[in-house]
């Protein structure tokens, strides 16, 4: 059989082929980016995951059979080289490897569905169907290097404060929030739903004492947007706290994000420059507009808006304009927010609610929750939903649930804000919309 | 508004209220455990995720009005109290609390739904059903407080070892191996299935040069089982890295394993005590069998198996009582793996795959995988699928797929083994299961 890998092993990423390695020998694993055959000389760039080396072939110095294993390669084909490490100075990188062995291990059809390097500029919908190729161009794989960043910031930063990770059902029986649209699904004889959002499970953890809790995790949307920021499926970081208010919850958002940010900035620099992004670390803690204030400002900006509507889109970017960043906007009416979000005992039209929004975009909502059973029933039947299909999540109300609070932040929104990429699908290694459901 | 939390916070978990904080105040926060009413003396235990503190109230020194408060508490009612430390010896943990405020966040209704002490043993669909109760005891939240420490050294191990995160699609327009059962789902005009493993998406990352990825994520498999090993929704921690073979994945997952252990057995120590369970650190290298030392086995204890055959349940019981503990399974024939498992070079029936077992429990599934297009297309006919169905999996094979390996390690059956419950429902927050779809 061809292109086994058999004993081959890689030693090292072409990165950590450097010039202090000269005159040793090396194994290299990965990708034909650029071949150049000047007749005497054969050089060939091989990518991996960790950046690039250049391959140095000269016919005086290397066997004739490896000079014609070299020049049977084409771009993209996947190969195995063995050689001695030289220091270059005319090499990219300062270094290059004269072979010795080449393993050929799988060899790339032509011509290729696109171009793996940036010199032809593809639609977003040919890059997603060959998404395999189109992760392959550094400024695609840079923003997926910036997510992995950005969970494990986020995991690290649930684990040191005391956060337990939670892993609820996705196949739901009835639907958390009225309104939006759900995607039915046969359970065996029963009819079942995929879950829009973890909330209520979430909520009735805080009644079982787990006292702080984080989820990252799917969401399936049925809703028939188009839009540059929506998906159908997405995945969601969410997180739950007892004892604890809006205000306390929105601290935490704060903290964890300024984490993120200060990570990215340190591991991520050459990704950065790649997107010719910049994300500064935030000065202080993020800043707050009421939603009275928001109003005015909306309205300041000829865009018209009354109290009580939600942002329409034309008024989240009037106020991105003025307000810019990151910042909270606080205090909704309770008439706009879903039954769940804990009113404001003094003035029961607003809500313990809040937004987080970055310039126009929505990157999180959440809430002091209502604990107490009675209202939480009220307020069911004040949206006009059913009280009776809340029947497993209300009855973690009635017998010990403690005063929380919590959010739920578009993981792959926080990403667009973090790398600077305008659509949504950028963000998501195979994403869902509409009208796209492969591969 | 009743049992706002207002300007209360916590000061100290029950377990951080010490002997050496005597004279100080604190304010604790959790529910109702005990009430013990003497008359002239009354004893209250709070509980919270990280333990119990006791409460005590004499009535010469503390005030009436506090005095009554504490006389109208109910079992499981939330409460926050402020007091004074006092070392008592005679206390359970050698200290308790004078109160002098307390908050009454919310009454628990009675009866209880479930007795949340183990006074009163309670059938586990009686326990699902009052989940948030359930895990208000010690050896209910203890299964998930190891399960915690198992995804986050799992997480660590994954990013220390140079592993990408990533999240691929739950809704898919085809399913990834023949035979299992999908549940089918309805995407807008299109048909659609709940993914029943991120199997050939994180294959297909391998041609993009992420060189290596994991998923920790949800999958549905809409089998009819009911057993105590299978749900129809289940966590799989997912790993794939180019460049690797069979053996080099084994491997990473022993290493994996063995680090969950030794953190458990850190970590956990108390949990594990509460469990009853003993979970020692392995004693080197998983030990291996197989396939044709499976048979003899299995055949040796009387139980019917011919070269060819899955393990029945029987088989797994008779190999699981000789090999004990983790062991791996290797050089399964060809003909019972998938399509995608790479058969040897040398005798094709056999197949470069493994099981991790665990006793007589199978805990993974790994293989190296055909990375050449023409042997995959090969393999996906003589399985009888229908290699159109594969169409964008497959293109991912032709324009430079390395050599991979990976495996899947089924979450809540390793989280069974590192808590020694049998039912493997004792370990999943919310199941789902042929029967259950609610909470």
């Amino acid at each position: 059989m061809q292109g086994l890998l058999n004993e081959w092993r890689r030693t090292n990423y072409t990165k950590n082929v450097t010039p202090d390695l000269t005159g040793q020998d090396v194994i290299v694993m990965g990708w034909v980016h650029e071949i150049r055959d000047l007749g005497g000389i054969i050089f060939v760039i091989i990518r991996d995951r960790e950046g690039k080396v250049q391959i140095t072939a000269p016919s005086k110095k290397v066997d004739a059979e490896i000079l014609e294993d070299i020049r049977k390669l084409r771009k993209e084909s996947v190969v195995a080289i063995k050689g001695t490490v030289q220091e270059a100075n005319q090499a990219p990188t300062g270094v290059e490897i004269i072979p010795k062995e080449i393993n050929l291990l799988n060899l790339a059809n032509q011509p290729l569905p696109m171009d793996p390097t940036d010199k032809v500029k593809a639609e977003i919908d040919t890059r997603l169907d060959s998404r395999f190729i189109d992760l392959r161009r550094d400024n695609v794989s840079a923003i997926f290097k910036i997510k992995n960043r950005m969970f494990h910031t986020i995991r690290d930063f649930f684990y040191e404060n005391g956060f337990m990770e939670i892993n609820t059902p996705k196949l739901v029986a009835s639907a958390t929030e009225g309104g939006t649209e759900l995607f039915p699904i046969t359970y065996f004889e029963k009819e079942a739903f995929l879950g829009q959002s973890p909330q209520l499970y979430k909520q009735m953890m805080m009644s079982s004492g787990m006292d702080k809790v984080f989820e990252i995790g799917q969401i399936f949307r049925a809703e028939e947007h188009d839009t540059l920021r929506h998906l159908n499926e997405a995945v969601s970081i969410d997180a739950e706290a007892s004892f604890m208010d809006d205000i306390d919850v929105m601290k935490i958002l704060n903290n964890m994000l300024e984490q993120v940010i200060i990570d990215i900035n340190e591991d991520c620099k050459e990704e950065l420059n790649i997107l010719e992004h910049e994300m500064p670390v935030p000065d202080g803690p993020f800043p707050v507009v009421t939603y009275d204030e928001a109003v005015d400002i909306v309205n300041s900006r000829d865009v018209e808006m009354s109290w009580g509507e939600d942002l329409s889109r034309a008024g989240e970017k009037a106020l991105g304009d003025v307000m810019g960043g990151f910042y909270f906007l606080t205090e909704w009416p309770s008439e706009i927010k879903p039954f769940y979000v804990m009113p404001n005992s003094k003035d029961p039209t607003k809500a313990h609610a809040f937004d987080l929004m970055y310039n126009n975009l929505e990157l999180s909502s959440g809430a002091t929750r209502v604990h107490q059973y009675d209202v939480l029933v009220k307020q069911i039947e004040e949206k006009g939903l059913n009280v009776a299909s809340f029947g497993s999540y209300l009855k973690a109300f009635e017998y010990g649930m403690p005063p929380h609070a919590g959010w739920g932040v578009g993981a792959d929104r926080l990403a667009m804000v973090l790398t600077g990429v305008e659509n949504i699908r950028e963000t998501v290694l195979f994403p869902r919309d509409r009208h796209r459901l492969t591969p």
